[in-house]
């Protein structure tokens, strides 16, 4: 074979890869849309939801169905947002001003039972409501801090995994899940997400109790300190 | 010329075509990463924010700088949600709990004076509270309507231009902006945006008086109707 012949075998090849590869990635577009050609997670959920029955959602192999009275086996923004709390397979950073819901406490206590690491942030005073979950959290070893300024920490965020995002106006409470009007977002596109990693580390560190003793200390007259 | 080496031309041809669209592709993403690669507006800013003056965002062609003690020329949390309030050139839909922030509610009123169509649909019980500005904003000939219901409307959103969504914690209150710990997320991502487009338009519809009006005589007793 001449090094023409080759030549010119090599381009035809060039020219049939290269049109495979683009023609074989558009019929993959139209075929699933979904999975290629919309790019990372994306969802949007509204309340106040239907009440349904969660209990698949925490032991999904067991053999035996629920005899609850609720709607069985119906997805609602309230069991997907549960959906996303109990996909966490590597870690939890939850920062959220008002947590009463019971559902949702089981579901981070489900997580920590599993093994996965869990920080809670929350504000203060809300801590100190009527069937606030925040106590129920710490006795069973999960790291809860507490934002104490004067003013609202009002944030209602989670990130699952260090990847996927949860936010929005909705506080986990259940006004909030089965009365109000609230939204969540749901989200891993990276743009949207990082900043809110980046700013829960930060709300982390600065409510440090380490940290706050130190500053306190600090604050102190030197001779009160000596 | 003869029909082979026609086809070996156009074939030659097709691969140096397809591989330059490729290559040139790859090249302007490599060169202009915000321009290309990154898709749809996607931004996250934290609040408390700094107080910074805000003047220049609404008489951007004064000749005058502004006199005021407040710092000037500096881009904030806040300065970049009233920029993208103002950017608004077919419409403002807002949904909001709370709503007294006085430079925002200049900015709505001024889209207003610019004759850009705006719906505001807000909690009826948080009309009602010190510094509201949904009477001045009513008075002004917007559109308003409340939710009534005994739960909470609790959004907190905005479509700009039925294309840019603005959602997160923060209630549209002075608080909010300068004191707590919230959120916001700025996305023109049309998976992220319809649903809030579809929302709103669903609880406008169900907020409508007119239809509240028709639905209250329906359920008088026939005999009152009568």
């Amino acid at each position: 074979m001449s090094v023409v012949q080759m030549v010119k075998i090599v381009g035809l090849g060039a020219v049939a890869l290269t049109l495979s590869v683009e023609w074989l990635g558009w019929l993959f577009c139209r075929l699933w849309p979904r999975k290629i050609s919309r790019g990372p997670l994306k969802e949007v959920f509204f309340f106040p939801t239907e009440v349904a029955c969660t209990e698949r959602l925490f032991t999904p192999n067991s053999p035996f169905p629920c005899p609850c009275p609720l709607p069985h086996n119906i997805n609602t923004s309230f069991t997907r947002l549960l959906g996303h709390i109990l996909s966490a397979s590597s870690s939890l950073d939850l920062c959220v001003f008002a947590f009463t819901n019971l559902d949702l406490s089981r579901a981070v206590l489900a997580l920590h039972t599993r093994g996965i690491p869990i920080r809670i942030l929350t504000d203060m005073d809300y801590t100190l409501i009527t069937g606030s979950q925040i106590g129920a959290i710490r006795r069973a070893g999960i790291c809860v801090r507490c934002d104490s300024g004067a003013v609202h920490m009002h944030h209602k965020f989670a990130v699952v995994d260090g990847r996927r995002l949860i936010t929005g106006s909705l506080n986990w409470t259940l006004t909030a899940i089965q009365s109000n009007k609230e939204n969540i977002l749901v989200t891993e596109e990276p743009d949207l997400v990082l900043p809110f990693i980046t700013e829960f580390q930060r709300l982390w560190d600065v409510n440090d109790p380490a940290r706050r003793h130190l500053l306190s200390i600090a604050e102190k007259p030197a001779s009160l300190v000596l």
